[in-house]
């Protein structure tokens, strides 16, 4: 029935993961650009696109009761305004690794201009809602990240 | 800076309008399965990347106070419920091309499941809201997919 | 720390339910109005509320593995636009009861203007997403509001 | 038609203002919280809601060219989970006044609880999207807030 070309999970080089996305409609408000907190929600789409290139599935775990990332703490200035039907790229990047936590880097781009700059702190947690010891596959796959980020 | 791939607007081939899109974390609600709501935000997007490959590009004409489309009717049947990290196909027909709106047609589907089927018109309003006459660029664009669907 | 008003469940009166909201920034897009989705998600929270004044705690069923309701099906007509600060009531009325489902019969008011008008069906399904069966307290507290509207 | 109670703006008292709001399914995601994102979108509820008490009605001066808010700058600390039919409360602080922004403390309570910590800056836009001084009465107003905390 259907045929057409699966989303897209972006790239992965040098410890940097790169997402496209597209402005619709739903992004912005009646002040003509996009609604600040739709870029929470764009690079929650990254970082889940991320994680699945590093072979991290969510759905699995949380099906099993294993757990799930949650945003801890946030931070993000809006420098430029994105607009309907702007192309935008969200770049990703692991800063630090812990047990239980992973402190990411966040931008989102137009072009070459800098729309917006986050840091955020990321925690795992169990289903009872307290910080859990990430899957050790899931730390191996994070460490990847960091390590390569170091060297490039 | 970025170098990323450019977000996709899908295929048109037939008359028919093909645009993937992956479930998120933003997408559901503590059901399990994507919010109801959220399916017309996704048809929302598939409509507009179908404007853009027919050479629509809505932002102009709006800043250009000619006005923009808007949903006067819908009706969307829920049959089966999407989950977080499916793939899916927004299948998306023009039905009946007027002077001043345009009935289309919708599915959802995943993989060969159809998850939901709409159908609804879409009105173009001028600045103050009222129906105005879709400009005659656009409304030949829209005729290509009538004419290439069916027999009409 | 805090002694704020209370959110309010709106008022159930001869079978009728009213909620009040508030449009903000959030609800708006950049043509100036209420984006057409958002009428579901205000819907959705008055009958939230009208479910919470028959007595009916959603979260407790859900939580206990009970199950939860889902739109079946949802036709929705859009007459005028909701605008920034506009102050809407949502009625709400249960239209037919039956053993897995109901029909309700929703409408967007801004004073004496109808916005919008939907009517859908909204079905109770077990976690294994199956059509199930609606607790009889919830049914019986269902059959009040047709009643009393078949009454007035 | 509608007679429901109108929807409420809160509490303003010595500097604070308090907004009440009802956690939703649409507010949730799968993990069976509030999703992050949406936090901002009531802490923005709260805030607009606070400027229409002190007199501040956004729409005319938006309508009439003027310019709008937008938030340049924002932290948030998310400590407890919000969860569905939460009865949230917004306590909202002016913290520094300037020409062309304002820094404000938002903070998200159930009951004693206290979910979630923001601290942001929202800066005064021209139509051109640049930095533009605020309409004298809205500083006015805003003063009116920091000196009545600065007291009690």
């Amino acid at each position: 029935m259907t045929n057409a070309i699966a989303p897209s999970s972006g790239t992965l080089e040098a410890g940097v993961h790169r997402f496209a996305l597209r402005v619709y409609f739903e992004d912005t408000d009646l002040s003509g650009v996009a609604y600040h907190a739709n870029y929470l929600r764009w690079c929650e789409r990254a970082r889940t696109e991320m994680l699945r290139m590093l072979g991290i599935e969510q759905r699995g775990v949380m099906d099993a009761g294993g757990g799930a990332y949650a945003v801890a703490e946030l931070t993000i200035r809006y420098l430029l305004p994105a607009r309907l039907d702007d192309s935008l790229t969200i770049e990703t990047r692991a800063e630090e690794l812990r047990a239980a936590s992973c402190r990411m880097h966040q931008q989102v781009w137009r072009s070459d201009e800098l729309l917006a700059d986050a840091r955020l702190r990321v925690g795992f947690l169990g289903p009872d809602g307290r910080p859990r010891r990430q899957p050790d596959a899931w730390r191996q796959a994070f460490a990847t990240l960091t390590t390569s980020q170091g060297i490039s």
